[in-house]
């Protein structure tokens, strides 16, 4: 890929970026990721390979609005769109919304091509380790959802059989659940060096929360009166 | 304290709470924390205590509204004024105002009271361990600030020379060094049991993000040809 070309589509990811959870960060570390995950495979196209990475989140914005849309679907239309109006020709620009529509895992519309397989697995290492967890905290800071929910009695729901959202939920529904899900053995390693920082922050976090909880309620039982 | 009158309090606190990171959890392990160190202590006034755990963050949503304005100072005022609105004695109403206004450290308005200093403490455990990087991390996303930047060679900053506001520099510039700042003996082995927590989780954010860049940059200049 020449400089030009990535200038132009850096630049239309920077214009589309919006949360700090999905931030132009964000974006550059799925890159890299991609990058040494493409190393470890044969027949790599880079010119399709950066350009999905570059535009992988260009529909986060019309997602976080509208949260019926898909960002996967709408970002993958909106590259597509920009690449053929910047007279790239149809076939790439096709190839490159293979890959965006496919990075969101669903049951029916998964990756095909060798480099849609490097994208999902590279946005995936994004959401392992202490990373994952980081950007987790800090999507929940912006949709405004508490870090536990409590149980019936009082005390603090590890997030294993709650319904309602909140951080321990998410970690327990989908962030302990990613690290048989990739593509290439790559990321699985590399995924599989960060895992040990995610389970123990959420233990510490967890002891932590359930710790005062327990403490203080019998506590403060105790120094209520009637009357 | 009277159930009723822990109702009452605990009501007007939950009128005016707002933002994920001070949420009425938060306030709940604060008083849960106080009364873990207040066991350790002789002659605590829990009427006043509970008062002002409860009440301690009140002015939070003026604060967020109005940076220039100190929750603690805000806060304060409206618990003596509804303290005095609801019939307690102006002495108590201003025993509580103490601890509230000196609950945020300030070089010139230290806690005094004992349940001052023991609001104080209680307060600065929540920043303390995996529940003060959460916090954080969770405000960040609030006030939409990212997890680091990046130093003029493109690679991560550890956050310790940053002036940009970042989660790496909040963590650098204030999370790192509250463990020595208690007043009492209960409050700091229970933010030391929790300090490795902390460490473990800053070192392995900081090695995932800063090893992304490091292999990914070098193998993107090797990639991108001139035209």
């Amino acid at each position: 890929m020449t400089r030009e070309t990535y200038s132009l589509l850096e630049n239309y990811m920077l214009s589309c970026m919006d949360d700090s959870a999905h931030d132009k960060e964000h974006v550059y570390r799925v890159l890299y990721h991609a990058l040494e995950i493409a190393k470890t495979q044969e027949d790599v196209d880079y010119d399709v390979l950066i350009a999905s990475c570059l535009l992988h989140d260009v529909g986060r914005k019309e997602q976080f609005e509208n949260p019926a849309l898909c960002h996967a679907a709408v970002g993958s239309e909106k590259a597509f769109a920009f690449l053929t109006a910047h007279g790239f020709a149809a076939e790439y620009a096709g190839r490159v919304r293979h890959c965006i529509q496919t990075h969101r895992y669903r049951e029916n519309n998964p990756p095909v091509s060798l480099e849609a397989k490097i994208l999902f697995d590279a946005d995936k290492l994004d959401v392992s380790g202490a990373m994952g967890i980081a950007r987790t905290l800090i999507y929940k800071g912006i949709i405004s959802e508490p870090l536990y929910s409590l149980l019936p009695d009082g005390t603090v729901s590890d997030g294993e059989t709650d319904a309602a959202p909140s951080f321990f939920q998410e970690y327990k529904y989908k962030l302990e659940h990613i690290y048989d899900r990739f593509y290439t053995e790559k990321a699985a390693s590399l995924a599989e060096e960060r895992r040990q920082a995610a389970v123990d922050f959420y233990k510490s976090l967890y002891r932590e929360a359930a710790s005062s909880y327990q403490a203080g309620q019998d506590t403060l039982a105790g120094l209520l009166t009637d009357s």
